[in-house]
């Protein structure tokens, strides 16, 4: 706190004396939303905007009491020096760690309305009351929400979640650094779970053993969508694998803050011929997907090869290609199409690509005879094409006989 | 759902047909509240409103695409067979498998919008359009909250925290199990931390080490505060373990959608006669505060003797006392007093115990010297007394050496 308390004095070092994140990017972003205060709220952007802190506390759930844990970050646009972080009173321990780069720290709240309160009389004090504010609809709590608006009945309210998402798109060394580890660690995790067991084996419990492994790999781990055999439900469920049966595992595990997620496939015995053709054919369509990527290519290219293919199979009607950003949060900026599983506008469909933005691709096969088929890789974007993360296990891993 | 969605025909035999909770303790509690619709939104509700279910891909984080995930119950008073469920496209896996009592199920949403959307256009479908809704002011977005006024204009708003958590406050004996399990984990793990580390490993690898523990017995992680030797700092960091020293470690691990949620202590090496003294008064003050529980007793009479005791130590400008309910979450009723820690409006001090009950109790010594000595147990009130959850560990265990 001290340390950087007295940093932020306006003299342009800024970033050298401990802002996390590129601020005069977030300022213009800022300036072109109309947003005069960031009022973040969101646990995934508090992160990124506090350099990868995260109260460990409430990781795993926001409800205590009579109320939930709401985190505010309060960054007014281009006064870095005045930005406050509300946070709760154990967040102290944190504090006196010396964690925060912002100025202003109140580990003070247990609620969503005392949290409210303090961010609004944060802005008042700053001479900002009648100033737009950038909040995130979705993460701010309708309680707060009011409150805000009470406390400060003359500004006038933005969603600042655009801006937060364009912020993250293109990832630092150390981001990347971290993205790589996190698909490592999963797939890593998957293999040990494919290769340790074998007929009999619930999906409730071979989910249950890649958490194990995911945690033992320092991963939180976050999700398993799984299938056995000839299934397309991808639940955890007290259905076994069996001799001959297909298991495919997607997870999504979680590395100091940045997603794992990917799906691997196993086979318990020798994968027949079919299934040797099913999955190549889906790592083909994977293949072809990362060869137009490279910093400066339209978004929307990226599925041009990738379709070219899966038009001209037989199993086309019922594959499915996505490719979508990913970072902090499992999908996110570049949005690369509106046409995916996850509506999600296609922001990025006519800009370019950009060094340093990560995209997951999945190609999904749900064969109405063997089952679900399904690759999904991490690739990060560079200059000259791309670098996959965690490619490792691609073909048919095999099931302990 | 086809097994439900046949049953709630109205002949008054919902209980034996699948509705997991006490539907005519839910409608008194509406009734008195002024709700004529409950929505709810909060995962610990609507896991408590669909008899255990958690939708498990979204059961660590919410953030996807360009939102959330919102799931939403919606229950008329009185009218069961109207319930609807709204949820995410990939809980059709869990819809598939049987897992929804509720007649309606709507597995298609990505966002907070289209969600609430469906949410209101089912209250309009069913003639509810300008009634009392009880929502969740604290885990419903605000945009979801717009938009419900915006299609349900004629609609007023109620909060409905408290009584869904006055539905929740007495458990059942299956709930009980669960809680009694999730302290035993959570115990157990604690003490395979403590006796299987030693000088020099930190307070970083201590935590880590421990959400491991909790994970191979089938616990989720929620957090885990720590201190080693003098300091009362207890968040995660590079401080060692050091020969002498104290640790304490508390933990929340979730069982099944149920909190264990204990504090034991170590000691690495003897502990010398002082150390002895310290921990016999936290658990004397411990001890003390199960006497008065049993079912009828006045809620804040719990603290009486555990407050005389301190009163009458020297150690008492340093230590703390607190008593609450437990469950689903870490804080919930019978809410015993406003005076803890965690501001809790006493709602319960004047209320009679009941059976079924579960409290959380906590005597916390910040000792200036010796650092944090602190004992958590869990207790389920009886009809005669109470009964202690994972009460193993509560004297000075050893590290190894």
């Amino acid at each position: 706190m001290d340390r950087t308390a007295t940093s932020l004095d306006g003299t342009g070092e800024d970033n050298a004396r401990g802002i996390p994140f590129d601020h005069a990017k977030l300022d213009g972003l800022l300036e072109e939303a109309g947003i005069d205060v960031l009022v973040s709220t969101s646990k995934h952007n508090i992160q990124y905007l506090l350099g990868g802190y995260r109260f460990f506390f409430f990781d795993a759930m926001d409800a205590i009491g009579v109320s939930r844990y709401l985190p505010i970050l309060v960054y007014p646009k281009g006064r870095p020096q005045d930005a406050a972080y509300i946070g709760n009173p154990m967040e102290s321990y944190e504090r006196d760690l010396g964690k925060f780069w912002v100025p202003t720290v109140q580990p003070k709240t247990w609620g969503t309305l005392d949290a409210a309160a303090l961010a609004a009389d944060h802005i008042a004090s700053l001479g900002l009351s009648a100033k737009r504010l950038g909040v995130e609809m979705s993460f701010l709590p309708a309680d707060a929400f009011e409150a805000l608006r009470e406390r400060l009945p003359e500004a006038s309210v933005v969603d600042a979640l655009l801006p937060l998402e364009r912020l993250r798109a293109v990832k630092t060394a150390a981001e990347l650094d971290l993205l790589r580890l996190a698909s490592e660690k999963v797939v890593a995790s998957m293999l040990a779970v494919m290769g340790g067991h074998g007929a009999g084996t619930t999906k409730r419990e071979l989910a249950e053993a890649l958490k194990r492994e995911e945690v033992a790999r320092g991963l939180s781990f976050e999700y398993c969508l799984l299938t056995v055999g000839k299934s397309h439900n991808r639940a955890p469920s007290d259905e076994a694998w069996q001799p001959g049966d297909v298991l495919s595992l997607d997870s999504g595990g979680n590395y100091r803050g940045y997603i794992g997620d990917l799906c691997r496939m196993a086979c318990l015995g020798e994968p027949d011929q079919e299934l040797v053709d099913l999955l190549g054919l889906v790592d083909e369509v994977q293949q072809a997907a990362r060869k137009p990527i490279r910093s400066g290519v339209r978004g929307g290219d990226v599925f041009t090869p990738a379709l070219t293919i899966l038009e001209g199979s037989s199993h086309r009607p019922y594959t499915h290609f996505m490719a979508h950003g990913m970072g902090i949060i499992s999908h996110e900026a570049p949005r690369l199409t509106g046409k995916g599983a996850v509506p999600y506008p296609g922001y990025d469909e006519d800009r370019p690509l950009q060094a340093g933005m990560v995209v997951s691709i999945e190609t999904t096969m749900l064969h109405p005879r063997r089952g679900f088929v399904k690759l999904e890789d991490t690739v990060a974007v560079t200059q000259e094409g791309c670098v996959g993360f965690g490619d490792s296990g691609r073909g048919w891993n095999r099931g302990a006989t």
